[in-house]
């Protein structure tokens, strides 16, 4: 059996799948990994223009009053050439006319006839508000680099060189599988010995928060001939990576490693030291020099969740070159203990108390493994080393946001 | 003109959509907001079961030797009763034999023919390795409250709780229009004094990233009939809210508040004491009884996009009972200095050092009020307040993410 950071390490070396690009309408790309370097095609502003509603003047210190000329609103054509004497009303964003080098707002001058006079108590500055050309970005400047995570504030820029549409990197297309005798659709009521396949829409739920739609393949029962032709229908679909749950453990119906041999698939690895989530499975199947991935998640449903969180959700950022920003430390308000030697992942509650500006954090309700209900109460997840039997109240511990 | 707290004050009391229901598939629920108390209709887990592959045996400290007779897989349907001299074996996830009140784990004890014999360094305690039934959850306990933001760590218990589609608060309906004569659609090349209108992509990319779609009704000339004429158009629609950009400044074609004015809208607020963004526009129609509310934000894009973040992403998520988390504090590492006494939104770039656990923040890059290249480096916005001309490095400053 591997530790946590074993595990960890051999995704990084194994899980490789090959990241094709496709192309995105430009408002829907906000989540996706930018795949190509972007420069702007024109200047950024691409003429000199105004920054606020007011007057365009040539600057001279001396001069206070100007003659109105025109008006230039932004769009405008219409062309003007000023001198020290003459002046232009201008809209913000509006091109300068020919001549002006410096804006006087509109709430610092007033307008007798066609004479703009300058307040008594208003000072200019020479090239007052005005953007010039190319301030922003001039042509030819990197803008946005290739392997950017989109954010919203890429987009006026993206935008603004002209990119209606971006090239990005495509999604993972992941299938899904349920397996286990004892389930049932969560719309039927679970009868004597069954439960409802809640892992299904977990796992789907957490993919699709990954940005990525999931290929569901839905329930599967604990039969190695279903779960080796469910397999194979996977296997000639598009899917990278297949996810499944159930299956994984040392029962006598965990038919999962069986089927995966038998199809050719290599482990990578099996069971690793943590509690909950203990039998993950990593797998290889290699098929016509291409590669497809297996992660197999326990049955129990916060083993499962945990299991995602831990292990494919990094994998998925990782490959995407996305950052995981999700671990933090906190101050634990309670006594901590455990018997083994695994790594725990101990659902906890964590605040962030302002005046002391610190994190502390708690654990969320009871621990039991199945417990979906302590889950959903949780906001982290606690880390409580292998070698640690104790973790005392007042402790800094290692956690992760869910 | 308002201060920023009292626009914000003003948003929360006059900003209030009607917000109905809608049934949603519980797997594409993640983001939205509970509009209904959830209770598990069954207990949760249903059965006792076992935690662990193993044996049930009723618990005597006294033996270590059981007859082995039955087996026992999740979902199986099959009746088993045991004393204490008989055990079953069990997989994780099995309904209990009649009888049984304590697991042994399977790594834990030995098969020899018939006879399951206790490891001799192997200790047993009464009821280890059960789930009992209601145990996550009993029957009729609150599972997940009405206004709950659903997250995936929801999924699993509404799953259990046989949620199959769940009501949740309808996304908002926000149409958007950009005017101005200098804009042409960002797939032209802009000649003369053209610019590209960026404003109308960074708007619909942030409803989007809140998580609702907008109806988007393009880009309008700056000419009154033409903005009346979309307007009307827009109000015939179901969207309940309206963004616009461009029009609300003081310029002579700035028609926006105009219209509105003729449409009989009441201006609740229009500029309020900020930089960037000052001539943000908030406006109300009320037409057969039903409110419709206006955004009108100027057309600078840096302006645009602080406005959106700083008042209208503030207002959606308070109608939803969602809370805004992307208030913080950091210590600045610059001086900085302005001359007016309106409340600085700086674009600005924080990171955690980790080693000194804290947040520090500086300008990002340039601070032209045009700039989407500076907006693409920032991070987060400082607020440097009204009263002060001045903040010395090394300052806690209050920032906002973006």
């Amino acid at each position: 059996m591997i530790s946590y950071k074993e595990a960890l390490d051999l995704l990084r070396t194994e899980f490789k799948p090959v990241i094709t690009n496709i192309s995105v309408p430009l408002e829907d790309s906000v989540g996706y990994v930018l795949s190509e370097d972007i420069f702007p095609d024109i200047n950024l502003p691409p003429f000199d223009n105004s920054a606020m509603d007011g007057y365009a003047i040539k600057y001279n210190p001396e001069i206070r009053k100007w003659r109105l000329i025109g008006q230039l609103t932004a769009g405008s054509e219409s062309e003007f050439t000023i001198d020290e004497s003459t002046t232009v009303s201008i809209m913000t964003g509006a091109k300068l006319p020919i001549g002006a080098d410096t804006i006087i707002p509109v709430e610092n001058a007033e307008l007798q006839n066609d004479i703009v006079i300058l307040n008594d108590n208003a000072h200019v500055e020479f090239g007052e508000h005005i953007r010039e050309m190319g301030n922003d970005l001039p042509i030819g400047i990197l803008a946005v680099k290739s392997g950017t995570l989109i954010e919203t504030k890429h987009i006026p820029i993206l935008a603004a060189c002209g990119q209606r549409k971006v090239k990005v990197k495509k999604p993972l297309r992941i299938a899904v599988i349920s397996t286990g005798d004892e389930l049932v659709d969560i719309d039927n009521k679970p009868e004597n010995a069954q439960i409802r396949a809640t892992n299904l829409y977990s796992i789907i739920s957490l993919i699709k928060d990954c940005g990525i739609k999931p290929i569901n393949f839905g329930l599967i029962k604990d039969d190695k001939q279903s779960i080796a032709n469910t397999f194979r229908k996977i296997l000639e679909s598009k899917a990278e990576v297949i996810i499944t749950t159930g299956g994984v453990s040392v029962g006598q119906h965990d038919y999962l490693k069986d089927v995966l041999k038998e199809l050719g698939a290599k482990t990578i690895f099996w069971r690793v030291n943590i509690k909950p989530g203990k039998p993950f499975l990593f797998s290889i199947i290699e098929q016509d020099g291409i590669k497809k991935y297996i992660f197999g998640l326990p049955g129990n449903p916060l083993s499962s969740f945990v299991n995602f969180n831990i292990f494919i959700k990094p994998s998925i950022k990782y490959i995407y070159g996305k950052a995981s920003e999700f671990h933090f430390t906190a101050e634990i308000v309670e006594d901590l203990n455990k018997k083994d030697n695994k790594l725990h992942f101990i659902m906890g509650y964590y605040e962030y108390v302002f005046a002391l500006d610190r994190y502390f954090v708690r654990k969320a309700g009871t621990q039991s493994s199945g417990n979906m209900y302590t889950l959903s109460q949780s906001n982290c997840m606690v880390m409580f080393p292998e070698e640690l039997t104790e973790i005392k109240s007042g402790s800094i511990v290692d956690c992760i946001r869910i």
